[in-house]
């Protein structure tokens, strides 16, 4: 069965294709490409990215605010999965690649119809999400990245739910374990995510600590202290002989900053 | 078979440990981690380098001339893998992990009874070498980087030999394509590799060309030059829809510049 999103604006005013998405409908932040996944167990591949609207976490320090916050959601547009399989293939010349299913919380959008048919036409599926809402279709996803979010988050991690992701995407998905880290109490955190799921491949990435705001053209970026959180981060896989663990940076932010649609 | 190095000293001067190595005997110029693997397949994967001395080739921009010119020859320790293990383990505290295999060129050494020493106590062996010398002992290796080299380099491909590399390394070992891209010249040259060995997973990387030099301590590094040939080869993959590749940086230049052991 494939999960259908709610639509939370139902009020009966004007109905116009953005408070009225038909079931099924996806809702879209942006789609933007082809450029290089930046992060996690897919870094450096060319992709095109599908960034869904609407999250039911607010991380203290989320880099993604306008596909989280419900104030944006005027600027989500509510697609169907053949619109947006047709502006990714204007946007990779119809030459098949990997799709990133980012958000926002993508696993609360009906994304399964999208994956077959994405897969039909040659086209790959990575998606990452927290953890906090599992899909029986994630079983389709070539990708699964769970990123369980740390306690610098402010956020709750649901064991149970989180499992229960794990268990959905089935061995036919590559699943990776992705934890941001901020601080030894982050790092804590991600040692025990690690035991839980030794299974799992786990990648940790430092956290980014000046993510720009939402209406901020040109973010700048601490390079500095990236690269010092990066550094600080592998002494401390180093020292704790975490040998199992991946370390990568955001390479996007390294390339281009903070701005966005790269 | 384990091929065996010759040793290229044999003039029956003094007898020292650097000029009568033992057969089986390995030329080490560095070992040195635990760090992250900066490059290609298992990048950020926790690791120890061991740096062989010697190579084949003189690449114009080689970044590690301290472990190819034999006027360098002094500067290398002739080990036996006993001794290499035992100077690994002090570096993991004897905590198993991926060991990198790199030169020079690794594949003029005689590296078959170190990888089952190796394995035999749990560690993983990645070599990167640029597929120039053949050895049996590749089918050993858990991953083999054949990284050929680009006509920027000023050096000649065989491809025979480079066949009888990916031919040797058998279906056990993950084998993958690493190409360095300093210019559009290079970018050709790395699209007629993958197309001689489809089967093989690609990783572009662009040249670093300010790689610092022997006797710089505390060589500098032009970021912002590192940072747009990135961006240039990723805009050269998007544009050229060579989807396949993957486009990764020279991570531990970014994080630590051209410095050593690092």
């Amino acid at each position: 069965m494939i999960s259908r999103c709610s639509n939370d604006n139902s009020s009966g005013m004007r109905p116009s294709a953005t408070e009225r998405p038909n079931a099924g409908t996806i809702r879209v932040s942006e789609i933007f490409g082809p450029t290089v996944q930046g992060e996690g167990a897919v870094i450096g591949q060319p992709t095109v990215f599908v960034r869904t609207g609407g999250c039911d976490y607010r991380c203290s320090w989320c880099d993604t605010l306008y596909a989280v916050d419900s104030s944006f959601r005027e600027l989500w547009r509510p697609l169907s999965p053949e619109a947006i399989m047709a502006e990714v293939n204007k946007l990779s010349g119809n030459k098949p690649l990997l799709v990133s299913l980012s958000g926002g919380n993508p696993a609360i959008q009906p994304l399964g119809g999208l994956i077959d048919m994405g897969h039909e036409q040659g086209y790959r599926f990575a998606l990452e999400t927290q953890g906090s809402v599992t899909k029986e279709w994630f079983a389709k996803l070539d990708n699964l990245t769970l990123s369980p979010k740390p306690p610098s988050s402010e956020m709750e991690t649901d064991w149970d739910i989180l499992s229960a992701c794990v268990a959905a995407a089935g061995s036919d998905t590559d699943t990776a374990l992705k934890i941001v880290v901020f601080d030894d109490v982050d790092y804590a955190y991600a040692k025990d995510v690690s035991r839980r799921y030794p299974q799992l491949p786990v990648f940790l990435q430092p956290g980014n600590h000046t993510p720009g705001t939402v209406d901020d053209e040109a973010p700048g970026v601490d390079m500095k202290g990236i690269l010092e959180r990066m550094r600080w981060l592998v002494d401390k896989v180093v020292e704790d002989q975490w040998f199992e663990a991946t370390v990568l940076p955001q390479l996007h932010v390294l390339i281009w900053g903070n701005e966005r649609g790269v």
